[in-house]
């Protein structure tokens, strides 16, 4: 190729050895993403992949969209023996809410370092479990030997509410906290509920108020940093595929000027990859985050300067399942926060 | 035809001379509308259509959807002499906002009876003019000369937050009221916020806080009946052609059990045949009102009982628009409230 | 009121007395949409709604856009006996294929009316059975008791072939019909085909060439005319709700000019209110027959005139299936073709 | 980390220094894939973008989704001597249809390499001008001085017939081409045809029978090898983003056993990293190629072993656009034809 050359930047260079990975609950939204992201880590050897549906299966078979992975599925071990056997080192279990809760200890105990993305371990308390919302983890996530890794909607809106109620302004009064989401986050399981002609040109709210799982997990990281008080959750199914809308109105106990609460969050999400703090007037949507780890978001005041409306957009599949969950992993082994992470989204899906 | 007969409640019947109609800027999405459903209205002879940019063409090729229809469309008159001429009586006007602002002096001092879908009147103060929220309107609406039809958003929110501020349990603080739009919503001149590409799997905020028109509707309605205080209101447009959702929470000064609130919503609605309180536990979609004049509403408390929430679904270009239009006409005329609109909504779409 | 009356042709009126319906298998896409019609239908009194698996519930709970419909779901009856005795005399069939053939017999012999929405009686040669592509019917539709309604590919398919086929215009060599169809055709029992994120952004052909049971129906209606030859058809799934749009392409034995085949199909429909043969240079969108029971064809010639193309759209559950059962329910009663029954599409959905 | 190590295969690596390279007409959806693509592949250095009504924009300003991108929109330079100074030594052109035509002979004449999306050159025979169809290019890719890059339609139409035509089994009569694409490919200029309120729930035929340029492209094609024959083609826009699904019926000269046609479809089509022979019974389906660069196809015999049916699906924008054009400048380039694209797609969209 005689064409002139261009100066650039080396990109970063993988260990020489990558890691042996391995995937539970392959076969859902969350593990196939993961599948995809991890097939091309520059850090990563997936070596095992598990279902329960489906094991025996290539996983080619069950995912047509990835014709070039040469992994059958396993039956999901309660033992990971074999697993560790075939050099697998660290294990994101994709399985559904209360699956991998009894086989945690097997796991651990063998050594194995565990990024679940169910719900089980969020509340928890014990020893080696790091809640793993990752602008806010600091240097616990290093020690951890199983990161849970947050629900959707709770790391929107926490990521929209922690640099306000970290820094005093709330008054206490109840934080209401509206969410869209997209329909991947119900599942894969067919049903009525994400049948296409049912929720395909619709709109519907659902366990609302305070009925939803991830209003306790809100509940618990406020209290971890010290402030408790009323938040109302109202989550909504709009015909997307893929994407959470946060859209969250706090009181506040004292007028902060926009400009103020805007370098704020600009200074507390500095260096933080994927947290991007939109410039004043712009907001954020979900297309600007498909396919990306980020979360866009943007403040306004409101009701005379009481209330702080601060909205939030993620991907629900990568920064809200299988991307913070290889973030986290990327932040436990040293490495580069955004190593296999897409930081730009995609142009049209 | 042998087969057996059935009793059957006699039908309404429309009186013998239909009263005719016209329709200004009839090929918008509230206009075709208005046309669709006046077309079988057994009281209204559709008589002439006006449009800004398409005049000269039939109806029928501006909306193949309506290929029975034989009008060809005028350009939009200023003076309405010539629809008189042709027998019309009752003018709709769905054109922009700000074009039938200065058309209406000549419009109503011909005698004509005027519903206008646009915001010029909403927050008029004039004599003869009525803000149609129906189910609010009372007598007032017989009198009208001008009916100024109410904004999508702004049905939905106060069909929801009347009957709790009337009652006097709004605590003064902030009304936050989320609501979502369907694409339709914004009109049918093209751009690249209404490009299927853009926004057919997306969520997006947009004149969030105070920024949307509909928040002074609101306001104004909250003060005819002596209700003043702050509101926060942030529309969102999502991937769907039709629907309003509105999900409002209203900070109570006492606590109201829910059963108490349920009855009082639902006594205020008794005999409305187009609000419908869904029995507790059920919240409303935008599907089963698609294609229906109806609101459904449903209620809950959160917040450990300091916030009522209220959600509402109604079609933005029925309820919203073209059928509350034409039932505030019903009214105006004498007739069955239900004449000519549709209560059961399109099983699909 | 006061306002000048236009003059208006009178409406048609129904008979005094309408005549008592049923409805098995009522709670799917086609089943909710005969309820829906027939609810307004002047002829029609509903008077019972089967289900196999909702039986006991409200018809207006299982259906939430049905709330002023005031029937409970029988358990679909195997004997009409107990229908009779409630005034039914006319049972529309929109049960599962397979499962109205064994309950034929009885229903006949009690002296019921049926139409049946299945594909088990399509190519039945038996006395009394019609096939009700009403178009195509002639008089063996008044004798039929029991109508063997079309299946929605094989509608749209045969009203774009006929014509063309019974002017003796085709080669012979294979006619090659393409099929879009809308999720709604598969169904409302939830499954991977029909869950929103697999098809809601997707195409996918699916039953290709001869593997639909529709071309069996196809072929059947060819050989009633007289013409046997070979037909390929390739059904897709395309994420819309409604609708088919069929894209057939038919050799022909000798040049037909365009102007001749355009003349030929419109004088064939002349008369049929559900059949519009588009201008030249207009191509049917299924938008504009969404909501209604009408077909919209067009043609063109290709391959240097050897072949012609005709495109025709329909509504799947309409035309496609409870309107076309409507119709020939009217047309068997002896009223207007078009009682109860919506020309004009809807304006967006 | 002191997880054990698994054996992994080293990736390609780039040369030293990546080759400056340029985008014009890089703001529509053609253009902000290539951005995407070549931001992370590891040969090129994005150095210069253009676009005619956006220049002075940031372009992660015009493409919120591409936050990290630190490049300011050019007016679409007529000379290339500025972009030349800054390094740039291969250029991609995604203006619309025309607009590089009368600019290619300064680009060419200053030594660039052009990779052009538009129709300009598609058929062209200049010297040094190559229609980019990968699959089918051979060594004239090598000496390219200019790639004129296929048509999404045509891409996917050619990639499932030439393996037939070639190997001779074309009967001559018309072979029937059908296609249905996403949105995407009518461009990001705002227009009813693309409101989604008009498309997004509808299935619409345009240019059909031999009206739409892409069939000109096929003709040519066919041409190549030495196949003329009569094709029809039919576009269909169908309500999805991405993706182009065609459905081929080709007559055959003699009957082809279907075992021996998937043996010559796969074994031409054997060390084609992108083109992938379904396996016997399976159906290609656009979700499964979303994201990728792939061609997915599948065989069928119809009419009796007349007919061989070809399913092919595509990513409009990659295969179909920026991707394959990315794919011929790595064949250009000497290096692996996956770099820097996907094979795998996304999960779901």
């Amino acid at each position: 190729v005689s064409a002139p050359a261009a100066v650039r930047e080396p990109a970063w260079s993988p260990p020489h050895a990558a890691i042996g990975v391995g995937v539970l609950g392959a076969t859902g939204y969350g593990g196939a993403e993961l599948v995809r992201l991890l097939t091309t880590h520059p850090g990563a050897a997936l070596l095992a992949l598990g279902s329960r549906h489906q094991a025996g299966k290539p996983m080619a078979r069950v995912w047509p969209s990835l014709p070039d992975l040469d992994l059958v599925l396993d039956d999901d071990p309660d033992d990971p023996g074999a697993w560790i056997d075939r050099g697998v080192a660290v294990v994101f279990s994709a399985l559904p809410h209360g699956a991998f809760l009894a086989r945690a200890a097997a796991f651990l105990d063998a050594g194995l370092r565990v990024v679940d993305l169910s719900s089980d371990f969020r509340l928890s308390t014990a020893e080696g479990v790091t809640y793993g919302l990752t602008e806010w983890c600091g240097t616990e996530l290093d020690r951890a030997r199983l990161v849970a890794n947050p629900g959707c909607y709770a790391t929107a809106v926490l990521l929209a509410i922690l640099p306000a109620v970290t820094a005093g302004w709330w008054s206490g009064s109840p934080i209401i906290a509206n969410a869209l989401s997209g329909v991947s986050g119900a599942g894969r399981s067919p049903g009525l509920t994400t049948h296409f002609v049912e929720c395909g040109n619709s709109a519907a709210p659902y366990r609302v108020g305070d009925e939803h799982a991830h209003l306790r997990e809100i509940a618990r990281a406020l209290a971890r940093v010290g402030q408790e008080g009323p938040v109302v959750f109202n989550p909504h199914l709009v015909p997307m595929a893929r994407g959470i809308l946060a859209t969250v109105s706090i009181p506040l106990a004292a007028p902060v000027p926009l400009a103020a609460a805007q370098a704020h969050f600009a200074t507390r999400y500095t260096g933080s990859a994927f947290v991007r703090v939109l410039d004043p007037g712009d907001l954020p949507e979900t297309r600007h985050v498909r396919g990306s780890n980020r979360c866009d978001m943007a403040l306004r005041l409101a009701a005379g300067g009481t209330v702080l409306l601060v909205f939030a957009a993620i991907d629900n599949l990568l920064k809200g399942a299988a991307g913070q969950a290889i973030q986290n992993w990327n932040r436990i082994s040293g490495w580069p926060e955004t190593t296999g992470l897409p930081v730009a989204g995609w142009s049209c899906a």
